[in-house]
């Protein structure tokens, strides 16, 4: 088949030469007039519209700002010199340490040599290195992972969601299984994988607290579902109204729109309030006659500073125990992330769900999606697995533990005390006291009325009033906090959220005389 | 507002203890059917359709065949003890030993204390951990990225952004800006991206290899978009025929399907075959002309046994350089990945995309999805660095970097050999020879006149023959593989895919017998 005038040359690559031969000639002469270049039009619409008030465009500005400073650090022209970060729940870009415990455990993960090297050393120098717990962990958790190097099972390493599963039936007094539990990267995985599941169609409703987290509305519109926003009480600690959540079923079902899950944030995002039990279950009787799937993000239920967390699973499995006829077919997703709490470890990406009452097929289709995704990273799954099962009391890691969590959860009461009494003393903004989690939500006093000139300077810059101070709060503190209208608020009302993770005090000084001059020179 | 018979009760828990008590009431009284649970008909028709072969059906049968043995090693009643992986391409599941690199940085990173702790020791101590480069590398790549337990931004850490353009301007020799380089959660992420920003309805069509790799139709399927396969020529390594692919173009948009990308897998998974550069250019041409986006998976380009790799935007930035007017709105989106090469961390999650030729406003669109998901994980990111950036000659790791990487690729070379040759040997079974990628792609030459019973078993069974071959050789073997059908496939024809990645030769010899067993069985 090879011709011999080409000796040494496969029929194959043959093929190719000439081939590519004819090609060249082909393309020297090819004439087309090309298309054009795509624009937003030839766009998935959907992502158009959907929003991430977290990292939009006044985080956005604030990049740029950062840049401005770090690109001439003498001579940036600006007020001030570095910019706070208020926008994002992000504590280890601040100054919080990270847990020497899940660090050191993981760095021997990442490199298994060093275990058999620092055997060698003497046990000084080696328990200065690596106290003989830590060392323990790695070694079981590399058995049983084996390499982070490798892909896990989609559904997360079987050996951590064991380790979930039983720090579920602790946490609750009632059982967990295994198989129940997907590791997911970060909570937000968790999310876009339910979110995506149980849209079937422009028809699909799903119910969230206003004010909310915007991944929420953003996965909504993502699957061209239907968000049916339930107000959350802001004069009653944030609380949730079950009647209110009823006309909202019963008024979207009476237009054409099926709800098909509720979503609660506790302790609440942006909100820092905590659910009581009896809310709770309010929520899950909705749940059980309506046949909505329930949503409950639990990533913040570490950061509790006044009352107590009750997980949703809790709750849901005494109902269930009480009266199964009735809430046998409830749906319970609950999700928990390494990158709140007193972790912080938001770049590691690590979290899981765990998935109660759906029937096998769901559940598979729910996999399938994991699949796709191939695996959650392997270092952030032994991360869950260092959270849920950190040092006890006599190993030798547990005094170091112990100090370091126990400082960074004092440290963050204080911080967002300080800024609660900040605001409190400030003229036209009104908050409720942090219960949990990481954010304030302080109300923006601002009426027509009151700030005419506020609201035609805003208008005028086709934004809304919370943007307008937000704006204005960046371009002359460098603190950067996103408004509230990224969350959901009641028409009419105005908002802010902002972490209270920044370190030091100056930030909110700052923030206390801008407020005072807006206001100055606004307010009528 | 307080009553005076609640001292020490805030307006605020007194509101919530009466409305609780209320609740509790209600709660006791409250009668409804309770609604049913949720099935698959109620869930995103999307999800049901997407397929994923690669994590499907034979290797969900692996799990439960692995589970069987580990749950009694002893009397586990099947004739083999351990299931072989050659599903997925997943180095450090089997044997492969990550790069000591790679790892003692990320080591450092994950503790950073370690570095002023090692500082410490006496310097021979201290370089049998960790040479001085690697030191080095992990304090720059701390100071640059900060803490690997902050998000980054949603684009990916600037400096390692930075050297993935340096990376690519000196592969190309054709600059690379930093600004167009994504960091994403492994190549499949930056699919995902791209396909769900690209997917403008049920018209939307996206031109593919058939074979291709399954998370393409997955995620084409997802976004309810229609896959347009062109087949590679089997006969010919496997190459692209360009007038086929416009022929299909003409073909779909005389029936109103409108192609919006072109994906190019180089080197080519399932395939194993690589490009020259005059198909790429003749691709190319297509794109300019149709105004399709390329989108070049690039993951194996460091995995080539024969031939030379030739990256997309090489040949692009040629053409672009050479007649600016026809080439300047070709959009092209390269992905690049840790987990293949001689990295093999599929665990790690980190990858790149680089996308040239796009506007501003749909990359804004891009980087808005790719905020929704926060931040790749950081670990991966820095991995990415790691990849692009080793050690070069001179440096204090290089010896060993050099020798490990030299002895994987050379280790791999001699897999793929191995297991072509073994193939070369089989009766009815046909196979190119590879030139890259992890993979054979072997047909079956199996036909209903040659092979009447095993057709006629496999109908039985609702099986088609190629997923009956590997079924049957999962059984009796404990070889998982993949059948070609969740790749794509000539109709008529049937293969399979598998990696070549498994150590020893004894599973080759076993396939080999079962081979002739079963051809014996079936062939008339």
């Amino acid at each position: 088949m090879v011709p011999v005038k080409y000796p040494g040359v496969s029929a194959g690559s043959l093929h190719r030469l000439l081939w590519n031969q004819a090609m060249i000639a082909h393309r020297r002469y090819v004439s087309f007039t090309p298309a054009s270049q795509l624009t937003i039009n030839d766009l998935n619409e959907s992502t158009l519209e959907a929003k991430y008030a977290v990292r939009g465009k006044i985080p956005i500005r604030a990049d740029e700002l950062r840049s401005q400073i770090e690109s001439d650090p003498e001579n940036h022209g600006l007020p001030y010199d570095r910019i706070i970060s208020a926008n994002i729940g992000n504590p280890q870009q601040l100054d919080q340490k990270p847990l020497s415990w899940y660090r050191q455990v993981l760095s021997l993960m990442q490199y298994p040599n060093l275990i058999s090297k620092i055997d060698g050393l003497d046990s000084e120098v080696k328990d200065k290195l690596y106290p003989p717990d830590v060392v323990e962990r790695a070694k079981k958790l590399l058995k049983s992972t084996g390499s982070v190097g490798a892909y896990s099972g989609s559904q997360g390493d079987a050996t951590v969601r064991k380790s979930v599963a039983k720090f579920i039936s602790e946490r609750d007094g009632y059982p967990a299984k295994p198989e129940d539990i997907f590791l997911t990267g970060g909570a937000s995985a968790a999310v876009l994988y339910l979110i995506q599941v149980l849209s079937a169609g422009k028809d699909t409703g799903f119910l969230i607290p206003i004010p909310q987290y915007p991944l929420y509305t953003a996965s909504i519109a993502l699957n061209n579902a239907v968000p049916i926003g339930y107000y959350l009480d802001e004069d009653n600690h944030w609380s949730t109204d079950p009647e209110q959540i009823r006309s909202l079923i019963k008024e979207n079902k009476d237009k054409g729109v099926n709800p098909k899950a509720l979503v609660v944030i506790n302790p609440g995002n942006p909100t820092g309030a905590i659910l009581s039990e009896e809310d709770i279950a309010a929520i899950i009787d909705i749940a059980a006659e309506h046949g909505l799937v329930l949503i409950a993000d639990e990533v913040y239920q570490e950061n509790v500073f006044e009352g107590k967390f009750v997980s949703m699973k809790q709750v849901y499995a005494k109902m269930l125990a009480e009266k199964p006829e009735i809430y046998k077919n409830v749906q319970l997703a609950s999700l928990h992330s390494t990158s709140k709490g007193v972790s912080g470890e938001c770049g590691q990406r690590g979290g899981y769900m765990e998935l109660v009452g759906f029937s096998k097929e769901v559940r598979d289709i729910i996999f399938k999606l994991a699949s796709i995704n191939l695996c959650p990273v392997v270092s952030g799954q032994a991360l869950v697995e260092l959270m849920i099962n950190p040092p006890k009391e006599g190993d030798a890691s547990y005094q170091l533990y112990h100090h370091e969590t126990s400082s960074i959860h004092h440290d963050l009461m204080k911080r967002s005390t300080l800024l609660y009494e900040a605001f409190c003393k400030m003229t036209d903004l009104k908050c409720n006291k942090p219960q949990g989690a990481m954010y304030l939500f302080p109300s923006l006093l601002f009426t027509k009325e009151k700030y005419p000139t506020l609201f035609e300077k805003a208008d005028e810059l086709n934004l809304t009033a919370d943007e307008f101070y937000c704006t204005e709060l960046l371009e002359n503190t460098g603190i950067c906090c996103v408004p509230g209208n990224g969350f959901g608020q009641v028409p009419g009302t105005y908002h802010l959220r902002t972490t209270f993770l920044p370190p030091g005090t100056a930030w909110i000084d700052q923030w206390a005389k801008f407020h005072d001059k807006f206001i100055a020179e606004y307010k009528q």
